[in-house]
């Protein structure tokens, strides 16, 4: 209950928000239905609703059908001409950038294949500055106005959400990637500046599940991916849930056999020791330095490639002990497989379900609590550009005019 | 941010709990202080504290040293002769009650020994209504007046708080325990009703030691007890984390080593197979059966007894193990220690820290988070009657005339 003491300003500002997220929410609706949803009167979301066209977030699509008592409403929408979300990201084989409206649709997007591996930061940001003007450009030419720039990194993130503190597969430690892109005004920051943050791929892979992967209901879950390393994040109430010091969601150092193989983190028999990507490829016979060696490991799998298919079953059945135990201490509605996982999933769910079915002491959890992610890959640049776009529905009003 | 419409009246229930809370937190203070703290002006403060005078929340100490500007201000408290909270807990050895009042300050208690396995749910309540009405009048004699009764059970509680869904060591089943307090008018109920409300003992034991534990600033940890099976909580952002369906915090069905001994869930390996009671006990040496078990253990181990050092030291290292994965998973600020392990930590905290020390990924988790609760044993108790004081805190106005 520890809130800050309400007042007239926040009240309306919290008001704009709701009103916005009415409208999220339904994709048309009329003012009278915004009002019956939110509990305020008419007079008060008309009044609302005004200072959401004029700033150019909502639209009116024209007049809706009567048949509704008082004068004939019209259907509010998004502005899908408004304010766009701009995200980027660093992966450590390629680099993208994405633009998408305020209903989420991908308006522009560009990327490039280059192993950021030990390349010096600033070149790698100053290659992803150009392609963040790219996609920038393009959405401005569609009439649309980034509100902020998101950029998604495989690294360790400060509280301030401006530096990159470790990114040991990149070999950064302590960058300034928020602050290099408004310094240098890169990616047409020069020309129109807007605020840039820098946050965790896994992290943005969890939100774009919650925000764009169409499972509707579903406010509770681990989502896990694999990259180089294993990422999760854990998704509570509809929110990320960061841990006292940022740190939570380190699934891959969740003991599995807790006397087995040393570690890269020190410990013994921790779950990337199983199911990380190198393990995994090792164990299938493919070299993990291949550029295409998880094509390779699909493409074996596909093939019903023994060694293939005995790697994905071992990896899934470490997976599925280790969320056993976040399952029963969590008790998520659902586990999504995301990022890499996604194209793997036919091969790894079985054993995944099949150790939590064992194992998740819950009565009421079912097997077909385990979903795989449509996003795929695809989730965490979408997080990164729909992260602006959330604030923007959270709080309209802190918009900066454009 | 999904939050209901603010009202006019929804804030000042709102600005009465902030001014509440922050004479609780300060436990004597002036109206001017709180003012500053809560960032409301001192006429508003005034109106509101006016109105905790009133209803008996709140009392004036008399006039505070002068030296700060305008006229002298009086101290503010809580009123240790105001509402009380009553709490009841049905163990399963045993039952006790006890009233506190607004300061959290024990008032009346009373205790006794039974074996409550499978003793029909009726008698054991009626019993414990007995002591809940000795608390109570106890309590009003001393000026106090309840303002409602939270059961304690070691068991599975209804999301209405209202009934135990399963306790098997009680043998209880859907035991609607508050709908008979209520019926019944026991515990002085038929006089003068108040609310009851049930809630698991673990559940309480971790809010006991959020509340009255003495962790300053410690608003995110993950509480472990151990009666019978293991009994663990997390408490986030200082409120209890129950997940999606109130089945959060099974730490004991963790795997820990996941091809080791069946458990009674059906999986193999989980942490009570190594570290609950019998287990313990057994290859201690001591009988599970024998009633006075636990403080036989602790003679042993008082006594360097090998073979029960070497099944507390062997319990410990499950609990790190399994306390490993919770901590990489939620990055919790601390591990407490409760209820009976509290007695236990002189013998397994080494070995507790030892595994966590060397599985947690997180580079500043120090070994010190490791806490061992001052509460204890009677920490379930206390945080049951203390949960109403709280909720009185938390929203005054809610508080029934009596």
């Amino acid at each position: 209950m520890a809130e800050r003491p309400g007042s007239q300003a926040g009240l309306r500002r919290r008001n704009l928000a709701l009103v916005m997220r009415a409208v999220a929410d339904h994709g048309e609706v009329s003012r009278a239905a915004v009002a019956a949803e939110v509990g305020l009167t008419r007079a008060t979301v008309s009044t609302l609703v005004d200072e959401l066209l004029a700033t150019g977030l909502l639209v009116e699509l024209g007049t809706q059908r009567p048949g509704t008592v008082g004068r004939p409403g019209t259907a509010l929408a998004l502005n899908d001409t408004g304010p766009a979300g701009l995200g980027a990201e660093v992966g450590v084989d390629h680099l993208a950038a994405v633009a998408v409206d305020l209903r989420g649709t991908v308006r522009a997007r560009a990327r490039v294949e280059a192993d950021n591996r030990g390349r010096p930061a600033p070149e790698v940001l100053r290659e992803l500055a150009a392609l963040v003007a790219e996609v920038r450009q393009e959405a401005r030419a569609a009439g649309l106005g980034p509100a902020g720039l998101t950029l998604a990194v495989p690294g360790l993130v400060g509280r301030d959400r401006q530096v990159v503190m470790r990114a040991p597969n990149l070999g950064w430690e302590d960058v300034d990637a928020a602050g290099w892109f408004e310094r240098s005004g890169g990616g047409g920051l020069a020309a129109s500046p807007v605020p840039v943050t820098v946050e965790n791929e896994a992290n943005l892979g969890a939100l774009a599940e919650l925000w764009l992967g169409g499972h509707e209901g579903v406010t509770d879950f681990v989502h896990v991916s694999a990259e180089i390393g294993i990422g999760a994040a854990l998704v509570v109430d509809g929110r990320l849930f960061r841990g006292a010091r940022g740190f939570a969601g380190e699934l891959g150092h969740v003991p599995v056999h807790p006397t087995g193989p040393r570690c890269s983190c020190g410990a013994r028999g921790c779950l990337e020791q199983y199911a990380g990507e190198e393990a995994v490829l090792r164990a299938a016979g493919i070299a993990p330095e291949r550029p295409d060696a998880l094509k390779a490991l699909q493409a074996a799998a596909a093939q019903e490639d023994p060694a293939a298919l005995k790697a994905l079953a071992a990896a899934g059945a470490a997976f599925g002990i280790a969320l056993s135990g976040a399952v029963n201490l969590l008790d998520p509605q659902a586990v999504v497989l995301g990022g890499t996982l996604a194209a793997l999933a036919p091969w790894l769910r079985s054993a995944v379900e099949r150790e939590l079915g064992r194992r998740v002491t819950d009565r009421q959890w079912r097997a077909d609590a385990v979903r795989v992610s449509r996003l795929g890959r695809e989730g965490v640049l979408l997080g990164a550009a729909y992260s602006v776009v959330r604030a923007v529905l959270d709080d309209p009003q802190a918009l900066r005019p454009r």
